[in-house]
Order: C-alpha cells, then sequence, then structure tokens
C-alpha cells in the first residue's frame, strides 16, 4: 500500500448510508489504505460544517454527505466549489429525482425516524426468537420459525439467523451431527422453510482450525481432519435430501450474501402458496 | 398517500448500500409511497440491464446503480441518456474522485470481497459471544465483554447487543428488576465498559404494553403501570450511579442510534487507557 486517502464524512444524523458505500468502494482499491476515522454526525451548524470542510481541504480528503438539511447542503456545495475539494452529496440528486418527477420537498428531518410500529415490534422479537432457538436449544421453536437453518459446525448458522433477525425474520437453527439424531418435529416444518448450509470440506478445515486456534487448542483434532469433514459434510447433505430442503453453499459467501438468498427463497415460497 | 413511485436498484452485487440510501431517502418523505421491489442484483449481462433500465423507463422510475463494472455502467447511462431515464449512479462519481487523486482503477470485482480475516472472525466470536451472555444468563461473561448493558425490561438490550455484536463487539446484557440483586461479579468491571439504558417511562409503558398484546396478554398489570415503571426506573438510575456507567436514554432512539453511542463511548475509554 504506498497510495492512501482520507475520507470524512459529514451526515445530520449517524451517516450509516456514507458507511456502507465507503465500504463497498474500498474493496475496489484493495492496494489504497483508505483513512476512514473521519466520521462526523450530527452536524446541524453552519460554522461547524465549514470547519470541517477546511480540515478535509487541507487533508486533500474526499468528502461524502448525507446532510438532509437543504441549506446546510448549500453551503458545502458552495465551499467545495470554490475551493475545489472533491465533495460527493449523495441525498441532493435522489432529493432532485424525486422533485422533479412528484413536485414534493423532504421534509428534511434529520436522523432515522425511530417509529414504534409493527416493524419495529416484529424485528425486536424477531431478535429474541433468534436467540431462543439458537443452536437446537429448543426445536419446538421450528415449528413457528420464518426458517430453520441446518448445518454441521462452523457453517455459520449463529450470525446467519442474528442478520436475518435483525431483518425481521424469525429464525431457529439446528447444528448437524452424525451421531445426534435430528428432532422428530422437524418432520413438521415445511420443505420451504428448511435451509441447509453447505461449504467446500477445505475452507471448513480453515475456518475450524482457525477456531480452534482462537481457543488456544493445538489443531490435529478430528475437528479439523478434512475425511472426517467430508464425512459431515456427506451426512448433512442425506439429511437435506431427506427434507428437501434449500441448500446453500456459503464458501467464499459473506453472511449478508448469504442471507440474501435466504430472503429470496422466502419470498418464493411465500409467492408459491398465495 | 397520493404521489407514489417505483424504485429500481442495479447492482451486480447484492445492492445493500441502495437499500440503505433508499431507507434513509423514504423517511424524508412521508406522504410519499416507494415502490421499492424492484431489486436487481447479480447483474453483469448487457442485454439483462437493458431489459431492467427498459421496464424502469415504461414505469417513470428512479434507477439506483451500485455496479462496479465500468462497461455496464457505461450502457446504462447512455441510455439513461437518450431516453430521460432518472438514473443515479453511486459508485462512478466516487471512483473518478479516486482516480483524479491517486490515478488508480478500481478492480471492478462484483460483490463483498468475503475474506477470513481477523475481523471476519472476530465478527462471528462477538456474535456467539452476545448469544451466550445474552440476559445475564452467565455474569462471568461481563469480565471478558467488551461492554455489559444493563437496563429494565424492554429497553432493547437484547437488539442492541446483537446489533453491536454484528459489528464485532463482545457484548454481554443484564436485565434490571429491584427483586433480584445485580450479580456479585459487575464490581470487577471497569465502570467504563457498563452502559445503564434509561427510557421515558411513557414510552416504556407503551412499548410493553404492545408486548403484552403481541402475547395475547392483558394490559392491567404491573408491568405496564406507569408508577410502577417510574419505581423500576429509578431503581436502575441507583445501580447506573452505583457503577458510574456511561447512562443512554433510549427515547426515541432507533437501534443503530443506541448501537452508535456505545461505540463512540467505547473508543473514548480505549483512548483513555492509551
Amino acid at each position: 500500500m504506498n497510495k492512501e486517502i482520507a475520507i470524512y464524512t459529514i451526515s445530520d444524523s449517524i451517516g450509516e448510508t456514507s458507511q456502507k458505500l465507503i465500504g463497498a468502494v474500498m474493496v475496489q482499491y484493495p492496494d489504497v489504505a483508505f483513512r476512514n476515522a473521519y466520521r462526523f454526525p450530527f452536524v446541524t451548524d453552519e460554522q461547524e460544517l465549514v470547519g470541517i470542510l477546511k480540515d478535509a481541504k487541507k487533508e486533500d480528503a474526499i468528502v461524502i454527505s448525507t446532510l438532509v438539511n437543504r441549506r446546510l447542503a448549500q453551503v458545502a456545495k458552495e465551499y467545495s466549489l470554490s475551493e475545489s475539494l472533491a465533495y460527493y452529496d449523495l441525498m441532493q440528486p435522489f432529493f432532485s429525482m424525486i422533485e422533479e418527477k412528484l413536485h414534493v420537498q423532504p421534509i428534511e428531518k434529520p436522523g432515522i425516524v425511530h417509529k414504534l410500529d409493527t416493524e419495529y415490534f416484529q424485528r425486536i422479537s424477531a431478535i429474541e426468537f433468534a436467540v431462543k432457538y439458537d443452536d437446537g436449544k429448543n426445536p419446538q421453536g421450528f415449528l413457528t420459525a420464518d426458517a430453520v437453518i441446518l448445518g454441521v459446525s462452523r457453517t455459520s448458522k449463529t450470525p446467519l439467523s442474528m442478520y436475518l433477525a435483525n431483518r425481521g425474520h424469525k429464525i431457529a437453527n439446528l447444528p448437524l451431527i452424525p451421531e445426534v439424531p435430528v428432532p422428530q418435529v422437524l418432520d413438521q416444518v415445511d420443505s420451504d422453510r428448511i435451509i441447509g448450509l453447505i461449504c467446500q470440506p477445505e475452507k471448513l478445515v480453515k475456518i475450524r482450525s482457525n477456531r480452534l486456534e482462537s481457543l488456544g487448542l493445538g489443531h490435529t483434532t478430528s475437528y479439523t481432519d478434512v475425511e472426517k469433514v467430508r464425512r459431515e459434510l456427506a451426512y448433512a447433505q442425506s439429511i437435506f435430501k431427506k427434507y428437501q430442503s434449500q441448500v446453500i453453499d456459503v464458501t467464499d459467501k459473506s453472511i449478508e450474501e448469504t442471507a440474501y438468498l435466504v430472503e429470496e427463497h422466502l419470498k418464493k415460497s411465500v409467492a408459491k402458496l398465495r
């Protein structure tokens, strides 16, 4: 890494959108060091804003803004034009498009509007559900879950369940262990709601070795033996076949990508039922 | 709601950045119905892309793109210009700014790069930690947690813990109940790592009533009695005072906003230690 750049983000809320965009851009430049420690949330004052822009200019930074306040956005735009600052406003072009089409103005209310609406309560209860029915703790949860996730150890069942729960889905998960029979209650779950996770054995061995290392344990156990892992995965496949579950290969997939595939599958199943 | 608009999102990955932006924009137009069901991920083919753009044009939609492939982005841009389609490319302006400053090109690799790096393993183990030490299940976890979250029932301890865990923080949480003494092990936790959640009593009553309703229970219990709730909250404040914990008022805050404040507090505490 010999090239580096500072990214400033300015928001009148917490600036999550900018952070997502920066994350997506960063992976496109593996040889550039992004210094993204300059996050300025809750900016509502013109003087404060100009102070930040001046610092950004000194550092030759790129400034990303999600200001919803039109006056502040205008100040930042004018400053950037006159000082040749690299300034990228994510909100205003979108607002302009909407104005052009619908002739309406944004309310310019900063921040995620925290509504105690159905969606909010659904999300909270989904998270509590996922914690309660994690790791096969209580298989009765399978009956009321939106989906039951199955997989051998270290196929990312728990993180996937929590990520989906955060998006409002009620998820239970069950570890598959060849020596332990699958709970009978799974027979009552519709196959559309059963998701099996699979992974390349070599990758799984790597993940498991890392796990053992982090626990301060040695490497040479059957837990990380590739032949043993292959047998475990073959057993998992036989279970997926028996229950005609949807199978997702998580090798090289991020939690977000796997979650997306689960959501698409669940949407399709719901559509089929209608 | 008498105005409505369709939003198409096009990505060569899952399109999370667009979704975040749309969420932030939508709250600025409470009277507009956004039809955001047109999410096109994994677009890698020119013909497919043009097909989507044609549909968008027919519907008079706004198209948001996070295509990293320059050729596809160019095709979409040219189509939009010639057909006057409202097209908003989030990636390319950012790429141009970087090119201008550093003279480097993006690798144009679609998708979240899924690396089995330290950060990934840290996130997975943080999520497992939060599940294990949720709801005061095992107070020994307080000793190794990055933060211990305290609060009376329904102050969003669990969702907050899971959200922070997903961002790599090891979080334990403990419900505060006036009749139940706080585990002694909390005395060994540095006050910088203790976070107390507080909420306006009226709001908490509303949240609890909703909770009971969702469980099919009536309203008239001490759980939702505002005087009783006030006493619970006073007890919580006395605990926060005793442990000199950071106190966050979660009234009207989204999980994301509260999580942001916790992270900022933890950062400051770490900085203080250095």
